[in-house]
């Protein structure tokens, strides 16, 4: 259908910019040579803002799911009690990690399309009474479009308990602020294909000193998702303990040098813009959101339609108006559709796929409310210039 | 120096053709999309003949060493007793994954520059009597250029045992034949950055029927490696279970059309032109080989030059003739230089980086050898033409 250009919503993979591409085109170096340290050094550091880090950001090759699982196997052990944030589909996944590496996971089961309350943590771990070795939390739960309460949850954590404090920030770190020491995190994690503007292959970890400790003495097994070597490789040449995925990392470089010349308070400014402009278009159609405004996520919005027809609205958005959503996962599968709003996007394709609802809603309902979302997007723009 | 022409003859990464390039500069897609499953698909089965697979070849976001473990973790568990034929650092690498994942590992320690004899992986199994779970090979050993007779020791390794044959074929896979059934090869395993001219970050995991039986029932702790989560995806929706590496997948499907343009004998007949050239090239300046023809890899090759000034020579290979070569690993370091030639190398690359081996050799050591090396290249490309 109509030219080749591709209009990607889905909260991951997100589209790259044109000078991104041109970055990971430039001729491959040997990871050996003199400039891959320089290299590792410059995006290394240079992501540390953008994590809230105090450290140089760790860099694996693989997905965001081995950044979590790089996260769970350097710290737990076979029979270590854990508590997971289970409010979707990935902090399902970081329990079933922490349950393949043989932990007791006590899931803490949070309602879908909600967050979880930091009382509802405290309640929690005293009635549990283990010595926890670890609290897993999703700070953007993509499958709910939820922002959990990440600064309460980890004081909760440390208040309480002497677990670690792990966080899953795969689909919002890049459009959201971040503060590990501030807000007591000890690892915080992601992938970059999501608001980083990168294509998949890059997994990110960052990890505070306490954390280091712990991981040195850690027992588990494993080998290429131990952050040992990375951290050895690291400190001794500024190099990864095994291939490193070169073209990516010159990729995260133009990433970064973007993200500074944006300004990363700016980027987040415009992260925000970008969700209050896509929920209030959704709203002014009279569509209802699967989360209310204090929890929901810069970089992803839920839709649930009235009469369970979320799938074919996504359908007929891709089929008529070649607008690529993502669908619910496990339960909420068939309820909702997600629009991905992150990482190299702007506010005219928020307008873009507004516009696109709103000829699904007059295509699919006889509705006629072309121009209403995009025109209530538009003032929420102009209130923020 | 002289404008910003790339001279990569380290043994991986290796140079990218532009329209890899070009192709991995697709715009991006949605791994759940209608269009992803298409393009696994095709990759996927497009490789089988290149690692000579009856099933089509998984692929992993990861590095080779990732596709190693996965070859591991997955076939064995804590206690199992493994044969490893170590004849260099990636034997070595081999030996240390089976043994961070609790297996009993006995190291058949062989000969740096040699390969290991099919008599000598008998009697080693036979005077060990143990039940070994697998045999782990490397078929082309990087760190000495050394070949192994894959096929033989697979024979040898089903002859006299119940164990599985697991080959790490990472740096020479698309440039040297591979034949898993005729070779009694269960697992073959690869990494994209070498013969197969992309950038690192996939892992490509060929797996027989018997290995995948095994591989079903193994209870080791693993998740992000767990193979059986992969054959599932692809099986049920052609998908992956976790993000897959998009842009580089888009990049292997450009090399599978590459390789199936020049025909995969060619390509193989090439690496056997590129090897002979270099070695004769090489000898022609009396410059020793680590290596015996025999057993000498078509993707990389070893040079041993005598009074040890092999780091001397890189470098001066390096700061004045720009040329990026690989020094030695282990206790091969300062002994060798290893000078790659697969993937995306023509013979008149042979011929550039002999060139500058004539011009360092009169610089060092005073001896005009201009010409000789790259006039005897230039007769056995005329042989084989």
């Amino acid at each position: 259908m109509f030219l080749d250009k591709e209009y990607l919503f889905t909260p991951g993979p997100t589209p790259i910019p044109n000078r991104v591409n041109v970055a990971m085109s430039k001729p491959m170096i040997g990871h050996r040579s003199a400039a891959f340290p320089v290299l590792l050094e410059d995006v290394s550091t240079r992501l540390q803002p953008i994590f809230g880090s105090a450290n140089p950001v760790c860099i694996i090759s693989g997905s965001g799911t081995g950044a979590l699982e790089a996260a769970a196997v350097n710290t737990i052990e076979p029979g270590d009690d854990v508590v997971v944030i289970v409010g979707g589909a990935f902090g399902d996944r970081f329990a079933k990690i922490c349950e393949a590496h043989g932990a007791n996971v006590h899931r803490l089961q949070v309602e879908l399309g909600k967050a979880c309350q930091p009382e509802q943590l405290e309640d929690f771990i005293k009635s549990a009474d283990k010595n926890f070795k670890a609290v897993f939390a999703t700070y953007c739960e993509t499958s709910t479009a939820v922002i959990h309460p990440i600064k309460e949850l980890g004081e909760v954590t440390k208040r309480v308990s002497d677990a670690l404090f792990i966080v899953d920030g795969v689909s919002c770190i890049g459009g959201v602020p971040a503060d590990m020491a501030g807000w007591n995190i000890d690892i915080l994690v992601s992938g970059s294909q999501k608001a980083l503007m990168l294509p998949p292959g890059l997994a990110f970890v960052a990890v505070n000193d306490h954390a280091k400790d712990v991981i040195k003495n850690n027992k588990s097994n494993r080998f290429f998702f131990d952050l040992n070597r990375y951290f050895d490789a690291y400190d001794q040449k500024r190099s990864t303990p095994f291939t490193p995925a070169v073209s990516l990392i010159y990729g995260a470089q133009e990433v970064c040098q973007m993200i500074e010349e944006e300004g990363l308070e700016n980027v987040i400014k415009r992260h925000d813009l970008l969700k209050t402009m896509t929920r209030e278009g959704v709203r002014a159609l009279d569509i209802p959101l699967l989360t209310s405004d204090e929890i929901a996520s810069p970089t992803v919005t839920a839709v649930k339609p009235e009469g369970g027809n979320a799938n074919e609205m996504r359908k007929m958005m891709l089929d008529q108006f070649r607008i690529s959503l993502a669908g619910g996962q496990q339960q909420l599968s068939g309820e909702i559709f997600r629009i991905g709003h992150m990482g190299y996007c702007t506010p005219y394709d928020v307008l873009t796929v507004l516009s696109a609802l709103e000829m699904t809603v007059k295509a699919m309902e006889g509705r006629d409310v072309l121009g209403l979302a995009t025109r209530r997007a538009q003032e929420v723009w102009a209130e923020h210039v």
